[in-house]
């Protein structure tokens, strides 16, 4: 990712938050502020503030808090539909193995992803302003992509099965659970992970036996995965 | 329930909201706000605006907007708070069935709960301020039946098993899609209904043969519970 450096200017006086380049250390300021009083109730001089920079510098890196936001919420999306091909490939002809792969991806997403953000995702700022088509279009396409594995690795004969669609929102659903878990103080280790995933096959009507032969080569494949441009 | 009746004062001037005792009209004006344009973006003015009464008369209902979204919050829990004892009681020594007729009770409540209310439910102004203990409390009931509930249904040998508090976390998380789907424009009817139920019991391990019959003997049940007060 290329990073446009700040013009000279004044220095930085109360670096608050963890070190990095200015526009990462705005993004991780606006993030803190978001999640705990609220996108409405915070200001881009407030985010300014805490950065320990002036108001006119972060306008050098962001048009306003809409841009900001919508940054954050592209990163809690973004890496893993980078990957949906990648792991659709690498697991054709194993859609469950696939699905348990999107999982652990997604979740790796989510806990990069800078305070929880992603319990911003469903916020009526969000879902109300075109400032974040982009976050939804993308989140939309990862829906799709859950939708369309779940429905192959699923049971077809399942009682009352939902469709795809509906299917695929309510996986990307389930796994953003981990955002409910950490606010309640869980931390999203291996073992959360792999309980996390494994729901999400058994929510589809995959069976014990496949399960658990789809977590070893998910993590293999997971593995085998080039890492985020965000890591 | 007790509604307080409003002193004379001024006649509503502009009533744009549905009919309905005063206390009530509030309510529901607020929740649209909340939801359309986010909590901490909406005044007190506003909603008595929105309602066509004065400031002041809106204070001789609640205290304030914590208040109000306090309660909005809790109806979109309580109803099924309410009747968990008697699912339990009513299916006794059947697990799953239980398990189908809480999802089903639950959507009907989330359904009930106007103008999508339980989108704001995870928002920071929710998880972080006092004023929204009570709610948190009853939600945090909810969760704890819906993971014991699971656990005597589940499949108990299996993988990567969720302990029953984060499972409870997961399953009312899951039936959460319901505000999800409702806000990309998803009726949520019956059919939408099983589909939602039918995925929390095999997310739970229950195997197809047993899904149906809990479907059938949960609809049974839900159908001779007491009607909602709210409702």
């Amino acid at each position: 990712m290329s990073i446009r450096r700040t013009q000279p200017g004044r220095p930085r006086l109360i670096p608050t938050t963890t070190a990095g380049p200015p526009r990462e250390q705005v993004l991780h300021a606006a993030a803190q502020l978001f999640v705990t009083q609220g996108f409405a109730a915070t200001s881009t001089r407030e985010i300014a503030e805490k950065v320990g920079i002036r108001q006119a510098s972060l306008y050098y890196h962001f048009t306003g808090k809409d841009e900001i936001l919508a940054e954050l919420l592209e990163r809690s999306v973004r890496p893993t539909v980078d990957r949906v091909e990648l792991i659709e490939q690498a697991a054709a002809e194993r859609p469950e193995t696939a699905l348990y792969a999107l999982v652990l991806v997604d979740l790796r997403t989510l806990a990069e992803a800078p305070d929880n953000i992603g319990v911003l995702a469903t916020h009526p700022d969000v879902t109300s302003s075109e400032a974040f088509d982009a976050f939804r279009s993308i989140r939309d396409e990862l829906a799709r992509a859950y939708g369309r594995i779940a429905t192959q690795a699923g049971d077809p004969g399942a009682a009352h099965a939902a469709e795809p669609r509906h299917l695929g929102e309510m996986l990307i659903h389930l796994v953003e659970v981990t955002t409910s878990l950490r606010s309640i103080g869980v931390t999203i280790d291996e073992e959360t992970a792999d309980a996390i995933a494994s729901t999400c096959l058994r929510a589809c009507g995959i069976p014990e036996s496949r399960i658990t032969s789809a977590a070893s080569s998910a993590a293999a494949l997971v593995a085998g995965l080039p890492a985020s441009s965000h890591g």
